[in-house]
């Protein structure tokens, strides 16, 4: 049967509710480049963070090797099995290539959620820092330090989201368009659509002024000074974990609104919150591709589930174990599929209740 | 820890018990080149067989490329998670090829089942047949029908088992040293090594005074009559599914001992008496390989699970519901593995016991 009408593969295999977690072990969290073998532990754990958050299953797929052309040919031709490809812990800038080519070739979603899923968590907890402040997030000036995949896909995702001033700033300082040193392809494409003021100077610098700090990018490269150098009410994600771009604890005082990465403080800004609902959604729709809009409906679903009555500056983000949340973001996700096309289910009753009962 | 001992992999992920079933779809049971996805149920159900007759883990990896460079290219640079690869429905002569390159560059076993898991059963039921009849099985002339991957596996095994005539056939009858008509390098390499006598003819005239007829080829293509003109006490293992090279019925009179690939008759040839102990004892002892002589451990266990005192003309092979099966050939392996130098754990109780208790 499937040989004649290949979409059956969703009705009569594992592919409707399965996702592989594929990486080459470069970019372990914490890690770095320590090979597929001493990777499998990190994948095998979001194996188990998918099932036990969405009730998706999840297959590590770790790869001896690093060469993007061999990456993306192995994961075109082992892709049939699987509803939708999640990318994991591969170095920038290998990773946007990676992803924007194998999205081109398969016809299942691919998420590199290094980026997209921290880019989406992020942005959540913006909406929210915006609701609480009552401030067009769109207006805010944001500096982001970190210009590999999480700071990369931030960056564009809040300028698609339609914030306008955006730095971003790597070990050379703030990126900014004709910058010679440290570059390549994707700093270049960031240099392109970031810093319209063109900027060009420290993080320090940068952050004089600036209504949100985001950091993604390593152990405390900012200080309590620089906070207060920022604009009213400044807005701290300092995501670098285990040691954040500035200790919690210093930052504390000066900052409007504080997140981390870290479970041991208020506003956990975790991968989880996103990727088990995103992929649950996508699923249940059997969704071709996954685009902006549909990473714009998670943030907002994540956001939404803070109830506006509990809003404050310790809760801006929910829980990773609040249960609405892979609720809201799967329903939000297929919903947001549908509209923009991408969704092999037509129906969104079809898609929302009989697909997302399915799994 | 991984990264600094890579042998560690087997203790902290699912490498110790889970093995990837790898197909092309090209040669799928019945249903021939039906391509990736439509193979899908296939590697699901071998992937519960797995589970259910051994407790081994099994991830179904479908690929979308049938070029053998390709295909050994992507699992060497997959194997990573797992403990041994099962390929499977690979269509030959490709499969040849395919199995003892990746076998020489991955350091687990790699093992085709539709080759050595037929071969290995053939060989428990021809044991048990030699045990009945009290005849050295090392004596008998033995012809198979197919020279596809079972029938090349099954001739290559019973040769080594010092089986000394075995004669192959295919479409064009006898293969032999020097045929010119339909060969490639798998059935140059079967003519240089059986049919000691030369022989050149048909498969009907090849039966004639042969011990032993074993088809894994196509329906109806031996009749009452080859049978008749076998030698004392015919042997058939007619394995063609679902429709066997001579109908049981008709066999079954002229035959003394009748097997064929069916549950709905006595003596089921059927692949899942080997390869879930087969693959549970290679796991328990971190195998780097698998050879000849764990296959024939594995042979013998099936062979040996026939309480002798039951072994009758119906009753030479056993049920694969009897659970005496895995652990019997699970523990010969292991052993086998361990005597042939290519276990990892080099403690036989070690393996035999903890290895097993874990799985």
């Amino acid at each position: 049967a499937i040989e004649h009408n290949e979409d059956l593969v969703y009705d009569y295999t594992m592919k409707h509710n399965t996702v592989a977690i594929v990486s080459d072990g470069t970019a372990v969290l914490g890690l770095g480049d320590i090979g597929p073998a001493a990777a499998m532990p990190v994948m095998e754990g979001k194996a188990a963070l998918f099932k036990e958050f969405a009730g998706v299953n999840a297959v590590p797929i770790v790869l001896s090797t690093k060469d993007p052309d061999e990456i993306i040919g192995i994961v075109r031709s082992l892709a049939t099995p699987f509803g939708g490809i999640n990318l994991e812990d591969i170095a920038a800038p290998r990773c946007f290539d990676i992803e924007e080519r194998l999205q081109k070739e398969l016809d299942i979603p691919v998420f590199h959620d290094d980026q997209h899923g921290t880019a989406v968590v992020i942005l959540a907890g913006l909406l929210n820092a915006g609701k609480l402040l009552k401030k067009d997030i769109r207006k805010f000036r944001v500096v982001i330090a970190g210009a590999g995949a999480a700071g990369t896909a931030a960056a564009h995702l809040l300028l698609k989201y339609g914030i306008h001033d955006v730095i971003v700033t790597d070990r050379a300082g703030a990126v900014y368009a004709g910058r010679k040193e440290h570059m390549n392809p994707a700093k270049d494409a960031l240099a392109a659509v970031t810093n319209p003021r063109g900027f060009r100077g420290t993080l320090s610098e940068a952050l004089v002024g600036a209504n949100v700090f985001v950091g993604v990018s390593g152990p405390n490269i900012i200080t309590r000074s620089d906070v207060k150098h920022m604009a009213k009410d400044p807005i701290v994600f300092a995501l670098a974990n285990p040691d954040p771009e500035i200790a919690p604890e210093e930052a504390h005082s000066v900052a409007r609104i504080l997140a981390t990465g870290r479970s041991d403080y208020p506003n956990q800004v975790n991968n989880s919150l996103g990727f088990p609902g995103i992929f649950k959604g996508l699923l249940a729709v059997r969704a071709k591709s996954v685009n902006d809009e549909i990473k714009f409906a998670a943030a907002r679903a994540i956001a939404s589930v803070v109830n506006p009555e509990e809003l404050n500056e310790d809760y801006i983000i929910p829980s990773i174990f609040d249960k609405n949340v892979v609720h809201a973001v799967s329903h939000a996700v297929a919903a947001a599929a549908i509209k923009t096309g991408v969704a092999r289910v037509k129906d969104p009753l079809h898609a929302l209740t009989c697909g997302c009962k399915k799994l």
